[in-house]
């Protein structure tokens, strides 16, 4: 951490922050320029302190040295994370496509939906039991009766599954039914769901918050692994952004830096991240071109009629042929699908 | 809700969306221009189901002409809300200052910063006992022991309290402790805590996300309303932008704009909003200027060596000073402090 | 356009909106719901008067129906335009790498680049002449000389040329010895060089602006083509946000909207739009997997000691290694490199 | 500026970075930390040769410590700068209101809104008669006939004016009719107008683009004052978020920080900065009360049928009802009026 002070600071102000410096145990490195002095503070994890210096008057600037996240990051373990969920990896070189309906509606559409994807190439059967809505008056999911139709579709298809919890209280119960249980981007900060799926052994898919800097996203991450959960998948599903034409912008560029700063699988969300039918399958190529390790996609057997989100669900046959020219550039690009 | 049909849709297709809005109960208004077709969908709360539409490959746009929530707009109730919280009211004519450490430290911080904030014209006394932080390794706030601090020297000096509620398990606890319980920014979307807070009685502040629009914060509020807690203090607190020199952007057109829309009392931040201490006082004075219902500002006996958020606490000297030329500008607005 | 009526709008008042619709040429269209009056305004470019309305205090709402473009929209014109400058096209089935050097500094650099650049694949060569700098010291540009090496270079290599127009007072003499001449972002809305560029009838490159709209993007293309000139190649570069880790936002999702919206070419510039030259490779591919006609890249002899933006150019290997993994993609994709 | 190292950097590369330091006539300053090395390069004016350091890959972060900007910073002049137009102060303790039609359209609508203006309290005269727009279907302002009118209308009540110049070529045209010449949101990275502007001596009121950083903002008064122009006046006028319900968000903030960080005036647009009538006096009394220098206001006798912007317009009972109320705020604060 460099600590930047103001010009005309005096020589009695440099040493009071020298001291504080000493006092936190850290090894002050003092630089005097023309205008301005700076003072380099050596040591682990200073920046854990940076709001200390923040508070002094003649500190005009603290620029941190290093990230503020360990255990995620590519410096504390260099090969990609691979995660097992029953016979599928997700991380390294796999490609692994997730999808169904947003909500569960009933054992019928979940099942249709389930084979349709498994017979194109999807591999993990998603669909929401419990589903945060912006209006308290929309379809809130059907809760635990969603979970039981995900586990035995699931099963029955030899699928592992993914579903969202919202609250920490739901942790257990739908660790139950789920393989791997999905935070959503709105509780991206919700601090103790983190934490309980962080005591949780259950992999974990952290959607990325519609505002989060990717420094955030991966700080999140680093609350479920510092609890000693390691199975963390990342999943950038857009950012809120002054664009209208789509709902939100998908950040693609997050997947290359991500991968560079975390080893961490990362998949995208498109039907959420545009929000528009027919941008899907374009991002969905252009997830897997920038490097994604896999897909979040949704899919409906008749999305003019899904009770949630239909405007960005695929229909079977969209979802097929999407599925097919992914492969076809997975292939050329060595990804294993 | 309006809906707008692609150029080209023929008679069926009009038909069967006709069709459709029947079937849920509403009446069309179909409306034939040169280039295209417009619908109108009329009835009460049509635009819950606004998905069903916007699943539709024939129509184009769905434009909703009533706002989505109910209970919480200016059409439902003309009057201010003024929320009484002991002797304090929150609403109406009345400007109200809340004010007090961004975390508890200990017993005497909390004490002495309460004594100041009294003195200086402070109504209501703020602390944070448990502490929403982007890194697991920051200071996580006292907890319980900070939530008895709380009531402890509110209850000595006859001010009541608010303090923040992040897990809707902490709901119970911290309303045994505080008067008014805050929702933070990161928690604007955790509905499943909307629903407990909505369900208490106690009053809630609840702040806006930090990238949630206007409409999308009036929402949140609704969630606790229609539990059947009327008892909603919002308030705005910066929303993030591309702009870096401030830690957030103060949206001041939030307070007349929620003003128009809504009964509900709103106050500002601008300690979290600015992140920069020296614009506290000037935007406090904005604020006022601006129609909020009152102010929620952080002080701390010595800023430099807070163990959260230092850097845009104020002391209790500056604190006193912003108070005094703030009391100016509310006498000759009319306004009772 | 459809107007929505505040809700207790009288009878006089809706005859008042009438009258002034008529007044307009327009055919009013009235449809009354229970809480609220919505008419539309039947006729063509109804849209271009919504101020009138807007300004009517009774008019709660203006909603357009139709877009405020016509000549550069998918409805004027079917099929993708084609634009042809030497050998080579731009737009269709065409795939187009333009590059070179963010700035021309002498002419051995551009030669050298240019000769890398043509053998790599790439079929334009880039260079700038006049710069745009955030800053009044930093190198503005060789100017006039610049131009001529670049008209020499590319004659040399029989390379087509791109080059920035900053003023409208270099329009003429720009077009004397580049092939395509370039709007850079911060002018795409620089209303007077767009009229002067709509009056030539050199093809246009035209860069998104870091926080327009696609709706906007389209509007300024659409002033060129409005003065006669529909040779315009529209390029995505990123878009501004509260993102830090990148330069800007690449938004590629606009890639698929301009392309459904629009006739014209879109090409995505991945080194102004993530400011990172590691993420230039995996964003190039996802720009191609995307849909887009074409990339714009940044290619210096040595980055390090460039005097503009070296680091997001690449150097001759990266950008030979990068453009063979592009060609494999290309071609199972089924686009002409 | 500060250069800091990526880890695993081996002493050669630090070496080769210190020759580059001193290449550059500058001095290094090294500092060597657990995990990473950082280096001071210490010497005037070093930030501007960042470019050179980002571009090599062993230097992972530059950090500047001086602003990029000196003649309009604080610390090049301490005392606020006041610039005299006519018998008009605009700076240091006056508060002045510029108001008059976004657009001129014709002389008598001009002459009546002069009259209220002046009469309410306005000191300078605002018109516009070349007009920046979204669309070229859209009236763009009557030219050099409405400049002509601005000047008749401001000599005969004795009001200074300000109009906006969009192209280089008008500046001198501008410069004979006008007394201030603004640069609108659009063309403030117009770099070769701000240069034309630079050479002029006339005062210029340059508005913050809606995607401009506080520091691009103040660069580009920089390019003015670098020319030798040092009369500039600054605007915030909005800035583009995420948020719909405001045409733009109005960045009060921007007031004490640039007041802070530079000796220029600087006053506030509240009606393109919200869009919306009726938070334009809420607002401006709030921009009063952040430290404002000034007002510009959109004012039209009928703005129901204004042909720019009536939507954004006060009519003049409106506009003489919020100067009052803002009198009565300046005076309190005492500012001069």
């Amino acid at each position: 951490m460099i600590l930047t002070l103001r010009p005309g600071t005096t020589q009695e102000g440099i040493q009071e922050v020298i001291k504080k410096i000493k006092e936190l145990g850290f090894t002050p490195h003092v630089s005097t320029g023309k205008e301005r002095t700076v003072i380099g503070v050596i040591g682990e994890n200073a920046i854990l302190h940076r709001e200390v210096f923040e508070a002094m008057f003649i500190v005009e600037a603290v620029t941190p040295i290093s990230k503020p996240y360990k255990l995620v990051s590519r410096d504390f373990k260099k090969e990609d994370t691979v995660i097992k969920v029953g016979k599928v990896e997700i991380g390294g070189n796999n490609f692994v496509v997730l999808a169904g309906p947003c909500a569960i509606e009933n054992r019928e559409q979940l099942y249709q939906t389930a084979v349709a994807v498994r017979k194109a190439g999807g591999k993990v059967l998603r669909g929401g039991a419990f589903k945060p809505r912006t209006s308290p008056y929309s379809f809130q999911g059907l809760g635990g009766e969603g979970l039981k139709y995900l586990a035995e579709v699931g099963k029955e298809l030899d699928m592992p599954t993914v579903t969202e919890a919202m609250d920490p209280r739901q942790v257990e119960l739908v660790s139950q039914y789920a393989d791997i249980i999905q935070v959503g981007a709105r509780n991206m900060q919700n601090f103790d769901l983190l934490k309980e799926l962080g005591r949780s052994k259950k992999p974990v898919l952290l959607k990325r918050g519609m505002s989060a800097k990717i420094e955030e996203f991966l700080m999140s991450a680093e609350y479920i692994l510092s609890q000693g959960n390691y199975n963390v998948i990342l999943c950038e599903r857009g950012i809120r952004t002054f664009e209208e034409a789509t709902r939100f912008t998908l950040d693609l560029s997050a997947v290359p830096l991500v991968k560079e700063f975390s080893h961490l699988p990362i998949v995208v969300d498109p039907s959420h991240g545009t929000g528009r039918r027919n941008l899907i399958a374009p991002m969905s190529g252009a997830a897997l071109a920038a490097g994604s390790h896999g897909l979040m996609i949704e899919v409906h057997p008749k999305p003019e009629s899904a009770l949630s989100d239909g405007f960005q669900s695929l229909n079977f046959d969209e979802f097929t042929e999407m599925m097919s020219s992914i492969q076809v550039v997975a292939k050329v690009l060595g990804r294993r699908m």
